[in-house]
Order: structure tokens, then C-alpha cells, then sequence
């Protein structure tokens, strides 16, 4: 850790996971986009594709499938938060082990955690994947138990606006629905995959606020991420869902090669 | 920088920042128990005094005068946002030069930005100093001109919060008041001497919301942090203060030895 890197010091900087698929990064393409709109949404300079691109594949050259890591950050700068006259972004690029999710998440569904840390309302940096993720950080803190597959994050008016983790497609009265993220969470890759797809297959979606009441009442509650794909939430406190058709068919758009 | 360091990865950790002042830390005692009130807050161990001790003492061993920085993150973890099971916190200590403030800044008062980024409400994390600072980084990226001493940040309410790295007292009616950090801002040591002083003192001080209409009709505005001492607001925007006689007399406080 070197102190003076902005990364370390103010969490001044984006980030992106990735699935390492065959050898492969799915939706590298996507992912470049995306880390590139969120170093601009902060003014950071993003490194190129190529470089990226080469950095990865060296440090995936020996994974058939893991989970690829890239930090951009403002890089070096001296005391206090004016941003350096000339700075030298920093770039981390890892690429890790995929965490061996039980197989009963996709068969059966999954078990969710309802945090009690709410997300702030911060429409500037809403939707960004930058190092701020201390309220990430505490509501992943509030559960051990395997048994929880995830958590569910509400905002402070009782809205549910995303896994701690990953993204939420709720489906009401046959309609699919996702949460606006204009005033908190991340905006996700998987997630733009997904509204893309259904755009493409002329599935009507709505971008809107949802409510605890509404999320319970649903008849079927997807979460997505680039690791794990698509979740169908069996149980969150006292409610319960059967199985229904959406995560699955979801699950097989996310499969389907994109590059 | 490690990539696998929750303070690089998340800014999963806390700092502080301390006057180095004839070869002594200015308020250590203070710094160290704001240090350890902040580690508990997001549960991470904070490493022991005598430790982070023998270290400053180590790192301002030729600085008669300068900005002392500790960091201490919850230290290496491996993917996602799970706290490793045995956490093993990092700590960065170091003593660099201080800035050179213009005489004016304690004569005639300084003038002030307002900042056009606003606070979030996150009562989970306010007045703590911890590492998630993308607010105060792009609130400081707003002004570039060395006229502006200073920025001054609201809420998304439209109260006075703090400055960018400094907080506020404000005079009106003959009476001080500071703004209430509970929804947002961070609580500054510098800051809580001035109200145990004013406590000891007998000075009535009220700790509230502050609208931004309070403010600019106010007598005087004080701002205040370890390094600066206290500077008098003269100007912010259309706005101007004479010259009050809290500034200088907090800064008498503040000069005057503590442990």
C-alpha cells in the first residue's frame, strides 16, 4: 500500500470484476466501457484497452476461469484532497480464484439477508463503481452464516435498491421491474446486459423506485453479477418465493457468448 | 499499493492527520482516541499506542514542524466485501512537510468556495474519519484559484456542514453555534477542543442545523482543523464578514499546550 496513492487515501478511484470464462474475459468489452465512464464520471484518466487488455492477459494467462480484478485509481499525490496537477493514474490488476458457489443457488434459489446498514442518497456519485464501499463493507459485515446467500440494501426511504453485491430484477404482476439507481448503488454490467436483452426481445421493463412492500409481494426476485449470473431469491426474512421463470432464462442469456 | 488490501480495495479504514509542532505531536492523546473511536465504529482493530508511538516517533524524528498522517485499514482480504475471519489491520504512518498558509489567512480571514457538491446523509458513518472520501476529493476538484482558502460544504438540505477539511463555528446573535455532524461530516478533533474549551469557559455553544441563510447573515465564521488553527471566513461568494473576535481568540486556545 503506498500512503500516498490517492486509492489508499481517499478511496479516489473505480473499479470492475470480471468472469474469467474458457480463458477468456466475458464482456470485455462492456467492462472497458463501463470503467471508462466511471474514471470520467470522477476525472480520471482511464488507461487504454490495449494496455488493460495486455495487463489481463498475462495475469489470467494460467486461469481457464477466475475472477478478474481491475482498480484504476487518481494515483500518487502529495497531502490533503486537491487532486495532483498532473496526475499519473495508478492501475491494479489481479485475476483470483472463482469462488465455488453451492449449485443449489441456481437449482433452488437462494436465501437473502435483509441488511439493516441503508445506502445514502448521493446522486453524484450514484451508480458509479468507485472505492467508496464502506456501506457495502458493513452490510456484508452483518451476516457469517452461509445460509445467506446475499443481502438486500434498502435507501433510507425504505426503497430496495440492490444486492450487496449485485443487481435486482423483481418481477410484479407478470412485469419485470429493476430499481433506479440515480440517487444510490451501482450501476452493474450484468445488470445493462440483461435491460439490453430485453430491449432486444421487446420485454417491457421499469426503471423505477421499489418498495419494501412491493419487493415482498412480487412473484419473483432475480439477482445478478458478473461472477454468479443470475439468483433467484428463495426466502428473504419470513417471505418466500417458488420457483419462477425468469432467473433461468436470464441464466441463459448471460451464458450465451457476448463479447 | 496492495491490491488486496481492504483500504485499497474498499477504503476500508480510517485516518487521522496531526501538527508536528517543536518535534511534539500536537494533541496526541486526543488524536489517539478519535483514532480508536473510529477503528471501533467499523470494527476494525486499532493498533496499540505505543506502537503507532515508537512509528511517529521514528517518522518526525528530523521534523520540528510539519503534518504527521496515520491510515489503518482492516488489512489483506481476498475477494468481495466478507471482513477476513483473522483480520490483521495495516497502519501507514508518516510526517511530511507542512503547507505554507499566507499570513493573511490569520490576519484578515480568508475567502471561501461554495462547494456545488453536496453531503450525502449517511448517519452510519458520519463524524467518523474514515477513508471513503470521493465527496471531499470532488468538492476540493471544484476551485483551482489560490484565492479560495478553503470550500464550504452543505447538505442535500441546504445546512452548512463543514468545510472541505475543516469544520465551522459560527457566531450569530452574540452566540456560537456548530453544525450537528450526525446525518453527515466528520467530527475533527480541532473541533472538539474548541467546544471542551467553550464548555470550560462557560460560552453557551449550540450544536444544530445551520441553514446556508444563517450562515451568510451570521457575525462571524470560524473554521478550524489541526493544521490550520483557526481562520476567520472573510468572503464567500457575495458575502462578507468583518473582522470578529472569535478567530483569533479559538486560536489562542489552540496555540496554548495540550497533551
Amino acid at each position: 500500500m503506498d500512503p500516498c496513492d490517492r486509492g489508499t487515501a481517499y478511496g479516489d478511484g473505480v473499479f470492475r470484476t470480471l468472469l474469467v470464462r474458457d480463458g477468456r474475459l466475458v464482456c470485455w468489452e462492456r467492462h472497458y466501457r463501463k470503467l471508462l465512464s466511471d474514471c470520467q464520471a470522477i476525472s480520471v484518466a482511464c488507461p487504454s484497452r490495449d494496455t488493460l487488455e495486455a495487463e489481463l492477459a498475462w495475469a489470467s494467462e494460467d486461469s481457464r476461469r477466475g475472477a478478474a480484478k481491475i482498480i484504476v485509481t487518481r494515483g500518487p499525490g502529495s497531502r490533503g484532497y486537491a487532486p495532483p496537477a498532473n496526475p499519473k493514474p495508478s492501475r491494479l490488476v489481479s485475476v483470483g480464484p472463482l469462488p465455488s458457489f453451492p449449485q443449489d443457488n441456481y437449482t433452488e434459489g437462494v436465501c437473502v439477508h435483509r441488511c439493516r446498514m441503508t445506502l445514502g442518497f448521493q446522486p453524484r456519485l450514484a451508480g458509479i463503481k468507485h472505492l467508496n464501499r464502506l456501506e457495502n463493507v458493513l452490510a456484508r459485515s452483518e451476516w457469517s452464516s452461509p445460509n445467506f446467500a446475499e443481502g438486500l440494501l434498502l435507501d433510507a426511504e425504505d426503497h430496495v435498491v440492490e444486492g450487496v453485491a449485485s443487481n435486482l430484477f423483481v418481477v410484479r404482476e407478470g412485469k419485470l421491474h429493476t430499481p433506479d439507481l440515480s440517487r444510490c448503488g451501482i450501476s452493474g454490467v450484468t445488470r445493462e446486459r440483461v435491460i439490453d436483452r430485453l430491449l432486444e426481445e421487446g420485454v417491457p421493463l421499469r426503471v423505477a423506485a421499489i418498495s419494501w412492500a412491493e419487493l415482498v409481494t412480487s412473484e419473483e426476485v432475480v439477482l445478478v453479477n458478473s461472477l454468479i449470473g443470475a439468483w433467484q431469491v428463495r426466502k428473504l426474512e419470513s417471505h418466500t418465493w417458488v420457483r419462477g421463470r425468469w432467473a433461468s432464462r436470464i441464466r441463459s442469456w448471460l451464458d450465451e457468448s457476448e463479447v
